[in-house]
């Protein structure tokens, strides 16, 4: 008898766990899906899907030889010191989501320009007042970590008519963006960006890389986007640069503790805008035929794909 | 000795007529400005702009032979009855204002979809709480008057990914963008329309078109945003629309009377989003180069430039 088809789902977050298995039941009804830690038969499992996942998790799957991450961001499954050498990692690499940060981080930008939450915040004291704004045109998007996620964004902000510049750890050539690579050419990035948006990958070369020595060089009255991770930001680095008007305002989606704790200064700071971690979410409905080819090409041999570079963490 | 050059300036709205005296100042130093009522020698003028002007300014003016428009909308002007029929009426149009009026309409419709006001909210409660969100591929914005402004602001959609549609009195044809016009096809376009966007002149025949009869042709629980004139919209109607959720939402730009009284019921409404007439600002430094081509048109002899149909309204 042939072994049934099986994927085993790693992530304490209830929400997105389910979702995922109920779109994989949907699309694959012959195959078994469990939720760790309420799964079977561990020994036989050598594909696990992943996210943000419990310490020790892994060490329980003797067998394991893929992780497919359900999300972009892999940071949490290689850190995870239960995680053999080995293992391939795979990320989720999709249009639909990039176009949704993309949008997302324009919707924030446009918002800042036209002074959106000023204008929520009179209306609520039933104040009637003018207030002049920036063009994009005046505008200068300076994304930080233009990758593939970086890249669909700076182009939205072009199209959008933005000056946008770029910055990755390697030479990026791409129409329309003015591009910088490499720590020799960094502080020359920051100098340019109005707007800087954070969408670099987690490693550990940039955790911590928002922090007041970068927020330095920006031009004075700087607003922030941090559409990445938590881990980029160091949070009391934040808050100098606001009060000493070097930032004029952020906007983060994610936080080094999510949920935010209820009594975190973030909440109540006027010039931060806080979103819940919804720039763009995965779709499993159309993520999931890549996990599944992954899935194929280790049963029945072939390439993976969107696999991450372990060493390099993204 | 030649009579000297000089504009008179009829606008209750102080900050704007001084903005504009200043500005008229600066590039043609050699000009008198004046601004009504604090203005003489009225039988010699020939020429003035105006803004709203206060009833029965015109009428001090026996000589009076072009009013220029200080801004895009000239109801006020037309419906004032000192101004004679022989008096031509020149209107702003100005590319950077249309631009600014499609980024504002922009960045209300993107937070509108991505939930800003939402996240706005929850913040001050200090609620973590994700939201699905559509998107502009998923999201048809109707153009209601898909004129010189409209348009610009139709094809900045469609780079954005929207699918556009547009109704216009008159027949139009746009690429990218599915025009309807005339009353015929009024409703048709309604019912596309789940973004509505009025930026209609306000002529008799526009007048209190937003009412309920027309909210009822819109996809159920459309969303709509006001940036032409007050005057088109019949208010109680939106109240009941947004109570029955025939309407999701609306963002008001323009108010029948500005500022928006204090008493006024959608201060407090949690499903409108008021903004101080702050879409587009038209700007006298570029906009009065063709108010100063008009002038010398009427005083050398020459065509006028962006002259309004009086019979027409716009």
């Amino acid at each position: 008898m042939k072994a049934k088809d099986k994927i085993t789902i790693i992530c304490p977050i209830k929400r997105f766990a389910n979702e995922w298995a109920d779109s994989i039941r949907k699309q694959v009804p012959e195959f078994e899906v469990q939720i760790y830690p309420d799964d079977s038969d561990r020994e036989s499992v050598e594909f696990v899907m992943a996210f943000d996942p419990q310490p020790g998790a892994f060490a329980h799957f003797p067998n394991l030889k893929v992780v497919a991450s359900m999300g972009a961001g892999v940071r949490a499954i290689l850190t995870e010191p239960g995680l053999p050498e080995n293992v391939t990692v795979t990320k989720i690499v999709q249009p639909m989501h990039q176009r949704d940060m993309a949008d997302f981080v324009l919707a924030l930008t446009l918002s800042h320009l036209r002074k959106l939450p000023v204008f929520f915040k009179q209306q609520q004291e039933k104040v009637w007042k003018h207030h002049s704004f920036q063009r994009p045109e005046e505008t200068t998007a300076g994304i930080m970590g233009i990758g593939a996620i970086g890249r669909v964004i700076g182009e939205l902000f072009v199209k959008n008519g933005f000056k946008v510049t770029g910055w990755s750890r390697t030479e990026k050539k791409i129409a329309g963006i003015q591009t910088f690579y490499g720590n020799d050419q960094r502080n020359e990035f920051l100098s340019t960006a109005q707007v800087l948006v954070c969408i670099l990958p987690l490693t550990d070369e940039t955790t911590g890389i928002l922090n007041k020595e970068v927020f330095a060089h920006l031009p004075k009255g700087a607003y922030l986007i941090n559409v990445a991770r938590g881990g980029h930001l160091v949070e009391k680095d934040l808050l100098e640069s606001l009060e000493s008007g070097q930032l004029s305002g952020a906007a983060l989606d994610v936080f080094s503790e999510e949920p935010l704790p209820a009594g975190h200064p973030f909440w109540a700071h006027e010039k931060i805008f806080i979103t819940p971690h919804n720039a763009g979410n995965t779709h499993p409905e159309a993520a999931f035929k890549k996990v599944l080819q992954n899935y194929y090409a280790l049963k029945n041999g072939g390439e993976f794909v969107d696999v991450v570079d372990r060493k390099r963490g993204y």
